[in-house]
């Protein structure tokens, strides 16, 4: 058999780190894998969620306090009266979301739980670091990197794009409705059409795949049609109430170092060997900011 | 427990038609659902392309000889002679890709097939029907529609966008390495980077979800460790060569319709109840043309 190498050259994953031979113009991947120490930041273990699936996979979130305060409040106060234990996905709808929810809507709230919280959909850009971008966006004045995260922004107010692996709040018609008892994640094309619509608390760092990769519901929208089809959740955990030990050691590339100006700016204008018609621009979602679990010396 | 319908009135899916309650403000599954019979073309049974995975789930692709017509005759030749019955996916990488190849690269090549392609990345807009998009595109000048695809455009020159969906040839690093016989979708964000870099031999209109819901490849780029974790593939055909009895009767929106200027409209400025922020405007791979299995008396 021959072989075939299709691609190599061109693919890129924030999470795999794909090792290509080295060039002169390095890819997006070796830059990512030769950012020294310095441009990867800790995510602390209260702003990281931890969600565990019943057959043991898990997937590590990090939470977007900045944007989405009150909504952020509620799901920690959720994860901290265990009323995510016995939860469920209940919808998978291809090229969109995949949605769960609380084991019990009918369950007391938590002390202190905002049970209609305001529309957390943007936020003023002071307070926030903040780089624009050269690109134009079709969904926003401009686009641009926020405190670590990719945001649209008109005026004076930004807001986090919603994004593949973005995790948002499910809601009703009324836009106070969304409590965080339902919470979603994209799995396919940005649908950005939810921007300012939807409260978005955080962002899949890892496990990602656990969730892409669901059977897709045959149901309405994505729907199970079965609850015997829905996916159980063993539990969401605030990795800050699990002992040190256990807390997954996360970073995020830092957004204001050389690496992450060189990873964008190679993303934009590929000057690998392999393209031949760079394209030179990219879309917001299509730069997803890198994250890796911290090695430790016994690795 | 509550009835919660988060998300009910924005969610869309160009192949499930969500039906949702109607307003004075149509949302875009509302147009399509209503669109009359002549917003519909048939697709001919020459430009479809069937893929029956082992365990019998069939994937419906539309092929685009418009763009890469070489590569697409090469396909077709696979396809009659047989090499793909016993092919497989090897590879599967989270917002990326799913990419299958032949049964045995060593196999003789079947009369006509063209060993070296040349590149058939972009084309003359000249002699498609061509319409361009008002909202800017990070990875063109201008995005548009020609006859039925979304595309980028540069001067006289328009290629196919590598969306959601869209099959193109793999490659090795020159440019006339890919000859068809290992062929990729995209399962994840656009990754338009590939735009004019890879052939595009067209698109999935049916059966998405067996290919994007496959696990992940834990390998680098998601390449399967073991052949044992490859999906086995029984064949593909093209329709013409079925029974006219056993052919999918595959319907795409004219894009020259009222029907797709309204739901391309709608899909920019969403004003159905749901949205308190429209965008105004939509990027180019996040309005997908609609598509659907012609209905007949006997459903």
């Amino acid at each position: 058999m021959r072989c075939f190498l299709p691609l190599i050259a061109l693919l890129f994953s924030s999470s795999t780190m794909a090792a290509t031979a080295p060039s002169s113009a390095p890819s997006p991947a070796e830059i990512v894998d030769a950012a020294p120490a310095t441009a990867w930041r800790d995510v602390a273990p209260e702003r990281l969620l931890i969600m565990k699936l019943a057959d043991g996979d898990r997937v590590v979130i990090e939470l977007a306090p900045e944007f989405a305060p009150v909504h952020v409040a509620n799901v920690v106060r959720l994860a901290r009266s265990h009323q995510w234990d016995g939860g469920a996905i209940t919808r998978v709808q291809d090229n969109y979301v995949v949605q769960w929810r609380v084991h019990d809507e009918a369950s007391p709230l938590p002390e202190g739980f905002m049970a209609h919280p305001p529309a957390e959909y943007d936020r003023p850009l002071k307070g926030l670091d903040y780089t624009p971008l050269p690109y134009p966006d079709p969904y926003a004045a401009e686009s641009g990197i926020a405190s670590g995260w990719l945001v649209g922004r008109e005026g004076a107010q930004i807001w986090p794009a919603q994004c593949y692996g973005v995790v948002g709040v499910g809601r009703d018609m009324p836009p106070d409705t969304g409590d965080g008892r339902e919470l979603y994640v994209v799995n396919g094309e940005a649908p950005r059409q939810l921007d300012r619509n939807l409260a978005v608390v955080g962002r899949v760092l890892e496990g990602m795949e656990h969730l892409s990769a669901l059977p897709r519901g045959t149901g309405k929208l994505g729907f199970h049609t079965d609850p015997r089809q829905d996916v159980p959740i063993a539990s969401m955990t605030l990795a800050a109430d699990l002992p040190a030990a256990l807390r997954p050691a996360m970073q995020v590339m830092r957004t204001d170092s050389q690496s992450f100006h060189d990873y964008l700016a190679a993303r934009a204008a590929r000057r690998d060997p392999f393209f031949v018609h760079p394209t030179g621009g990219v879309s917001l979602c299509n730069m997803p900011v890198p994250s890796r679990e911290k090695k430790t010396q016994h690795d």
